[in-house]
């Protein structure tokens, strides 16, 4: 077996707040050949995600995230363990070698949980993914992925977005915001983005939405008054925190939250507290969580729509790629901070 | 015509915190013959209900209910107006004269929004209540009206609670408590309610709730994880405060937190903060606040269900009688306190 050397990124202390290089390091570790029914691939691109703060260590007991958690010292988890499918694999890449009936060397996969180049794990833990109908390997990590599902999971079976609908999407230039408002658009709503900086330009000029506002500069609940005078219809809340409870405070009757992240939130240890019931009651709001592990089985009614809203010309994304699993850790720090455009990938 | 004297209550300033007797007065109003398309009719039952807190004068600018709100001097509004249908009414009695074709003298309508004793209202805002079915006249404001169908909204509409759900009622007493405990029970769930004093035991021992927690005396946190050592599926929630905080927090994947009431939270002037989005998203909960007049085409259904449990034994409930229009304010004081044992009413 040629001699491969495999790099991963390991985490060596629990970051306070927002994390910084040095809580990381690179390191060369071991290739583990595959057993039966195990597969070993490369990933060609590895998927950051504001949720792996969450799997970092942590200074306190607050309750983690779903699955597991990475120790002081452990290649960085990104995500769950054990997977629900490959579509929680957080790289996409090759098979180099297959020990599974369904996988052989070549077929281009989906899987893995840690930011390393090299990944051995079930083959019932990873997807196939066709050569087909993408302009890159790493979209299979973005609008054709998790996030892009993610998107349709809140937007469709969460909120059931409806024409004349007005909605708020937060983190609107993000991997599930710019798709979640572009589904509401594409279901007849009025759609209202907040974003930082130069996201709003692209979020309104390229993505389509209605107005975007720029959460750095604006008075967020003067901008919603004027923006949304009959209130929120829907809201998808990708941030938590402060803006959320501007948005909320202007839900319109029967108004449904989508929460489906919190990024404002990851680098706190406690939770704050949330929006008080008492409108929750008089304008008849839902709030409600979800996570796409639940949904997984309409997975492809959703990749066969976006493949095809992407081919017309209807459906637009754009993904911010770094370049080597070196930079890993600049890339999630750059996207905590707001700074990704688009989809944030690492290369390798 | 005969002569008849309508005595009235007035709230003759704004309660700060628990209302006082103090704040009304009892007065001789006039009686407004009916104009065309309107009945005259004398109560002799009127509802007492915590939300009544809402519509009293108030000493802040905090956003108040659904419908209008009693200024300082006027005759205590205790319902919407306008009403959405007589199932909205505070009163139930008998018709003195019609200038609606639908109603005669004599017959036993439900309509009303003030405290007094004759109303002169629109014919449209009236039900009629057929005579046979009922023990008492007043269970056309309890478990047969309002109180009851609101029960069985939550319960079943939003909730859709299933069998061997983990179902946490509090005001477990209580005029919608009691009833939707039942219903959570009848379809085959665990209940544990959560009420103050004595009315544990007939939560438990009349009910037939597989648990009740003395708020006054117990840990309530502590109480609810031994009773429910997988977590909360339905909370039914009519306090709010920390009562609902300490269920939230042992919510179980997957668990409905039906806002239906803030009993807790009427005699302040400001929202408290309400629980954190974390969980929600973690555990993917829903919260979701109703209010009954959005689904009044399915009370008939509730009626001819509850009427047919009732005759069969398998529907308990008790009312807490008051005689006399100016012992109201009393009633009121005492059901916001938690002293009332059932059902709320005044018989006049």
């Amino acid at each position: 077996m040629t001699e491969y050397v495999n790099r991963a990124v390991r985490v060596v202390r629990a970051p306070r707040g927002l994390p910084v290089v040095e809580d990381f390091r690179i390191d060369e570790v071991p290739i583990r050949p595959p057993a039966d029914g195990e597969v070993l691939f490369r990933a060609h691109y590895l998927s950051i995600d504001p949720a792996i703060r969450r799997r970092l260590p942590s200074t306190s007991s607050a309750p983690g995230p779903l699955g597991a958690v990475a120790g002081i010292g452990d290649v960085v988890l990104a995500g769950v363990v054990p997977a629900h499918s490959g579509l929680d694999g957080i790289a996409v890449g090759e098979v180099i070698s297959s020990r599974h009936p369904d996988f052989a060397a070549g077929d281009l996969v989906r899987g893995g949980t840690h930011w390393q180049v090299y990944h051995t794990i079930k083959g019932a833990a990873l997807d196939r993914i066709p050569r087909e109908n993408r302009a890159s390997l790493g979209d299979e990590l973005g609008i054709l992925g998790q996030p892009g599902f993610v998107a349709h999971c809140g937007m469709r079976l969460v909120a059931d977005v409806r024409e004349r609908d007005t909605v708020v999407v937060s983190a609107a230039g993000g991997a599930v915001g710019m798709v979640a408002g572009q589904i509401a658009k594409l279901a007849g709503a009025r759609v209202i983005g907040i974003a930082g900086g130069e996201k709003t330009e692209y979020v309104v000029e390229e993505l389509g939405f209605d107005a975007c506002i720029d959460r750095k500069t604006a008075n967020i609940g003067e901008q919603l008054d004027e923006l949304c005078p009959k209130g929120v219809d829907v809201y998808f809340d990708n941030v938590g925190g402060s803006i959320t409870r501007a948005v909320f405070d202007r839900m319109a009757d029967f108004g449904r939250v989508v929460v489906c992240g919190m990024i404002s939130e990851y680098n706190q240890d406690e939770s704050e507290v949330g929006p008080p019931l008492r409108p929750v009651l008089r304008k008849r709001l839902r709030i409600e969580g979800f996570i796409c592990y639940d949904h997984y089985d309409r997975y492809p009614e959703y990749r066969a729509w976006a493949s095809a809203r992407i081919a017309e010309g209807g459906l637009r994304y754009r993904n911010d790629v770094t370049e080597g699993i070196e930079n890993a850790p600049a890339a999630l720090i750059g996207q905590l901070s707001g700074h990704n455009r688009g989809k944030q990938l690492v290369m390798i």
